[in-house]
């Protein structure tokens, strides 16, 4: 999806998904309605005691991971709000959670997130998306707008992917990607499609969870940025231009194992001395030309790992992200190249193994327009960003036009108790998504 | 010990050990005698069966670690190899084994060194010293050889220290280093005592296998380089100048922890990239003088060691080896004065402690020389050099003189199955050690 323009997008897509077209205003009424900031507030609060640490408190964080009775109870509590709204939650064969609006006509236009959490996560990472797409449901009801199109809120099941490994989010059901032998993988114990049934899904049916391309008029996704940019610029909305592609690699060190006190310095063939110059090079490969493009070295396992060994072999992990796969790429070359001169120079042995390698997801531009409508109709200064984290929304864009809305994180902490979004930046987040809805129901 | 010279160590020492004159020559019968290079082979091969890998060979080394089933049934072995040759194997209370040949008087010139092995070791570390040492007292038996002092045999119970922890090796009870309570540490399951009473030792009189200063004439002990100095350079004998001192560090690296997509380059505290700074600057402080010196990062930990996770701590080892302690605080100071500057490039903390401190032992010189005569009556090139590995006869130098002759290692190889001394070189090594005896016998 990287490099496609919207126009070729909407080409690929079957005829009911190319709706783009200006249409009626909605009238002045729209133009006021607010979301209730309080209430949103007191949801996120109250969303907060599934998963909380014993004895802790709101800044003590979650550990709401995907299937865990944690994870239940707050999708329980979740649904409970939504009925309580006036709304009517239902629960997709693969577990993710729908209520619509009913009224208008065509494609719906689907907002929401996801609620649960990376262990020892925070209160904003999907909750509020999720909660802020119900508080927008909820404000046009009150007001009682007429939109064009169906709205449609959702709370994606299992987006952090803590269990069942890489690709098994809940989203990516939808999007079409998941086969029926997907519900057989095992972990924890617990087959994928029991998890799935714990939730209330149904894996016997997980087929009929796929939504073909068209069936959202637009997908749109508030968030925490969980980075520092926004906040650094003092900028209330970030308007996402798409979520980075990421290329990881497993870099695999052979040196030789020797005795670190009779083995001379001219000798050795230290594994862990080359892994300490490729780790520098990664960050010199990502930083030698302008960009928002990272590269990390997080995993280092090195053998045998005793302080009177040098070390015969190390095994790292490299990860890439940006927006341009090109950029990807030419960080990778630039890495390989160095490599070559690292296992030169310390007589061991370096070979790369790409482990993954997932394409960048463009929020439709007409989408990135819109929000920046939204945000000016309300005063709220904005930026364009890329998203260096994946979402729901990278997978939603698989099938439709799809946008982004980032709030500040911060100190650009996530994926931790101190994750933290001001409550005027949760407002300000919802009530950008509500006027996005209006504008993105227009087009 | 490390800058003591011999006159200041004997000085130090009870007068009985101060017994280094020159005496009447032992005749030409004695310049004649050589031990049998067959039978040490065979005798090695044999012992190398007790701890192979099940369906190996001699290649495939030895797991023969201290307190096994391998380890108890290569020392009955090697005790009977004792009692076939014509001597009496007696094991003290600490699990050591001594076998003295009568004859002569005042303290015995004690020789020997180890048989256990670490996991996955190999077929000549220690077990050349060891049956070298039977092969002496057989030789000099078989020529009647009438030495001035007693000459006595040693096989030191776990040299290696995989058991127990630091500083249990067995010779370090008869240099005095152990305590009754020393006895109740729990390994794998047993305490030290149990393990002791396992190999026939006699934890409850313990304190009797501890042996005062002067208690022996000389110490020599045999042994392969497990380097590959000797071998490069075509050298067949190496006179240990003394056991390198040995500091070791742990290292913290205190960053923060964040997400690898949404935290910009600018805002990372990595404390991986940190350790990667660190690990090379410990290169650097070793090969920025001249020297025998060694330096090894051989251990790292890092959290929370996910590939998506810019690592928030890193936890590495720094050993630091030479034979002077000048060198060694030298190239801390140097590491730590680079650490502050790695520490505020990449926005980290970095603290040390250090966790060894273990001084050189420093090999007697009229000990040295002796060694070198012992290898010019024998035709063989010898070059002095120190010994980074720890070994029984550091702590036999804390109760008398010492000496350490090395014979080269294929390739540098040790403590792994590849481990290879060439059969000439053990052979030359154990003569030059029944020549060394010869020697010192006289002074």
């Amino acid at each position: 999806m990287a490099d496609k323009s919207r126009r070729q997008f909407l080409a690929a897509l079957p005829a009911a998904a190319a709706v783009f077209s200006p249409r009626a205003d909605l009238g002045a009424q729209a133009g006021a309605v607010r979301i209730d900031g309080r209430k949103l507030r007191e949801r996120i609060e109250k969303l907060s005691v599934f998963g909380r640490p014993a004895g802790g408190v709101f800044a003590d964080g979650v550990s709401r991971t995907a299937y865990s009775d944690a994870d239940i109870a707050g999708r329980r509590f979740v649904m409970d709000e939504i009925r309580a709204a006036g709304f009517q939650p239902r629960i997709d064969p693969a577990g993710n959670i729908f209520a619509r609006r009913p009224g208008g006509s065509g494609p719906p236009i689907l907002f929401g997130s996801h609620i649960d959490s990376v262990p020892g996560g925070g209160n904003f990472d999907g909750d509020l998306g999720s909660l802020g797409a119900l508080a927008v449901l909820e404000a046009f009801d009150a007001a009682g707008v007429a939109a064009q199109h169906p709205l449609e809120m959702v709370v994606w099941a299992h987006e952090e992917g803590f269990a069942f490994g890489r690709g098994t989010a809940c989203s990516r059901i939808v999007a079409g990607l998941v086969d029926r032998s997907d519900m057989d993988v095992v972990w924890n114990g617990i087959t994928r499609a029991d998890a799935i049934r714990k939730i209330g899904g149904d894996p016997d049916r997980i087929l009929e969870a796929r939504r073909p391309k068209g069936t959202y008029h637009c997908y749109l996704e508030l968030h925490i940025e969980q980075g520092g940019t926004l906040e650094r610029a003092n900028t209330a909305i970030g308007v996402v231009e798409g979520i980075v592609a990421i290329d990881r690699y497993e870099a695999l060190i052979t040196g030789f194992a020797n005795h670190a006190g009779t083995t001379p310095i001219a000798d050795r063939q230290d594994a862990m001395l080359a892994a300490a110059h490729l780790t520098i090079a990664v960050r010199d490969a990502v930083t030698r030309v302008p960009g928002r493009q990272v590269g990390t070295v997080g995993q280092i396992e090195i053998t045998p790992n005793s302080p009177n060994v040098i070390p015969g072999r190390a095994q790292l992990s490299i990860e890439l992200r940006d927006l341009s796969s090109r950029t990807l790429a030419a960080m990778m070359d630039d890495i390989r190249a160095r490599a070559g001169e690292i296992a030169a120079s310390t007589r061991t042995a370096i070979e790369f193994t790409q482990v993954v390698s997932q394409g960048a997801a463009t929020a439709t531009t007409d989408v990135q327009s819109a929000i920046e409508r939204a945000s000016e109709s309300l005063g709220l200064n904005h930026s364009r960003l890329p998203s260096g984290a994946g979402h729901d929304a990278q997978n939603m864009a698989l099938i439709g036009p799809m946008g982004m809305i980032f709030v500040p994180s911060v100190g650009g902490i996530s994926h931790s108790p101190k994750e933290l979004t001001h409550w005027g930046d949760c407002a300000n987040g919802a009530d950008v998504l509500l006027r996005t809805v209006l504008e993105v129901d227009r087009l």
